[in-house]
Parts: structure tokens; sequence; C-alpha cells
């Protein structure tokens, strides 16, 4: 069925996708869709979800600082990709119960995971999954979402920076 | 056509709105709906987007720490709540462009500035309008958006005190 959906919207472009027209190429009837799913947004939220999933452990370049930048840069890059909006949008919006967003958001802290034990693992001092969650991811996502425009690398690597230094957070001195 | 839209779905839940039905009640004909909202989807986005409209300016508590809790525990409280998820969800939903979820983040904005103004005016030391937006406001609405569950009064309470201390950010000592 996720197959039947990226190929449709790969030929057609994703405003022509119907339930008759995915169901014809999965080879099913539109009831089998309806009663799995309920209605489209949903299944579009489900495949969204599934093409959020990170490809691998992010990569090691020797300290957390160096990862920890490397790794909201190519978030960010990622998620605000036309693509990346696109899906994130399907993901929420076909998503009422929370599964789905709570999905993107479990990928994103196992990323941070692997980092922060790597750090553990080379004895660095290190943050833990929330905090970076709650002063790295959550503002480029909210900028994302809320914000278009607003972001670029040069601003992740600075949320990435401030957060390790202990963070001073703009308080005027 | 806002109210038609808030009395059928006071009268009869959401998952019943149709444009005829809206159109029915507003008394004009769906093609008038059509031409400018184009579907149901972004006319409720355009409804939700009023209704996550401040009601006034924030309450003086005195001073900005006070200032700052009061509010973010608020803005969480209608953010959070049944009503505020679904408006939420339907101004993201139906918003491809990124103007009305703009909207909803330029009224947190202006609400912070008022503060921040306040404090100026008190002569206290304050961040600047970005710095709250990034760190108090967009962690409470990533866990709004992708992790319920994991928010209350006390977390938002938290991050706003942090935020003046100069922000220890849980980096490990």
């Amino acid at each position: 069925m996720h197959r039947a959906v990226r190929e449709l919207e790969a030929e057609r472009g994703r405003a022509e996708l119907t339930v008759p027209l995915i169901a014809a190429r999965a080879e099913v009837t539109p009831s089998t869709i309806y009663r799995r799913w309920g209605d489209l947004q949903v299944l579009l939220s489900d495949v969204a979800v599934e093409r959020l999933r990170p490809e691998g452990p992010p990569a090691d370049h020797g300290n957390l600082a160096a990862d920890l930048e490397t790794w909201a840069v190519e978030w960010l890059e990622e998620m605000s990709s036309a693509a990346g909006r696109a899906y994130l949008h399907d993901a929420v919006a076909g998503d009422r119960e929370g599964g789905n967003a709570g999905q993107c958001s479990a990928y994103a802290a196992e990323q941070v995971a692997v980092l922060l034990d790597r750090a553990a693992g080379r004895g660095e001092p290190a943050p833990d999954v929330e905090t970076v969650l709650d002063h790295l991811v959550a503002p480029l996502m909210y900028r994302i979402l809320f914000r278009p425009g607003l972001l670029d690398a040069d601003y992740a690597r600075g949320l990435a920076r401030r957060l390790l230094a202990g963070g001073t957070t703009g308080l005027a001195e």
C-alpha cells in the first residue's frame, strides 16, 4: 500500500491521490483501505512517518560538539526540504491520536540518544536527551512548522553550541 | 462563515461538518466556499486561527519571572486543552502555505513582546523575543504536537525559570 502511494505520488503529484486510485494500484478494493485507515489523510500520515524514519545511526565525528552540530544541520536540511515539510505536514494532519507524531519525535530522540551515549563512552560531559529535544529539536521543528523562512544551518549550529556551552540563553547582561 | 462553522461544530460535532452544510447555514452556495477557500480543510484552518487569537494582553504580576511563568502556564493550558489541540491541528493541517501557522506564532510573539517591554520599563534584565520563542514556546509546542502526555504546569514553569536564570541546560557537571 505504501509503495502504491509513493508510485502514484511520483507519477501524478500528491493533489491527484484518491483512495480509489491507490486501491486500483495496490490491487485491493477501496473498502479495504477505508476499513483499515478510515480515510486518505490517515493513510498518507502512515506513509509519511515511514518516510521520516532515519536511514541509520548519525555519523561519528569524534566529539559531541561536532556530532551534535552536524546532526542538527542535516536533520534541519531534511525536515525543512519541500519533501520533508510535506511528510511532516501529512504525519501531523492525518494523526489526531498522536501516534504518528509521537513516532516522529521518537526517531529524533533515538538519534540524539546515540550521540549522547557515544559522548558518555568518550567521557565527555553531555546533556540528557530531554534537554536536547527541548532546546535543539523543538526550536528547529517550531520554526519549520510555524515560522518558515527563519532558519538555516547557522541557526541550527548556534542552538547546538549554546546548548553544550551550558546555555547562555540571550539574557541581556 | 466563521460563525456558521462554530455553530454547526457545537451542534453536530466536528466530524459532521461538510461544505454543503456550512454553505446552507451561512446562506451562500457551496461554490462560494470552494471559490474562496478551495476546500473544507482550508476553511477550518482559517476558523481555527481566529479562535487562537489572544483575548487581550497578558496579566501584569509586577516582575518578569512571575509574568513569564504565569503566561507560560496559561498558554500551555489553553493550547494543550482538547479544544486548543483541535484548533492547532486544524490550523496546521489546512495550511500548506504557512500563513495560518505563521499567525499562530505571531500571536505568541506579540504576547511575549508585551511581557518583555514591561520588564524593560521596570529596568529588569530580559531575554529577547526570539530566545523566549526558541526555549519556552517551542518546547511547549513541540510537546503538544509530538509528545502529548509529557507536559504540565510545572514543566512550563521550569522552562521559564531556566530561561531567566541564564539557562542551565541540563549539561552534566
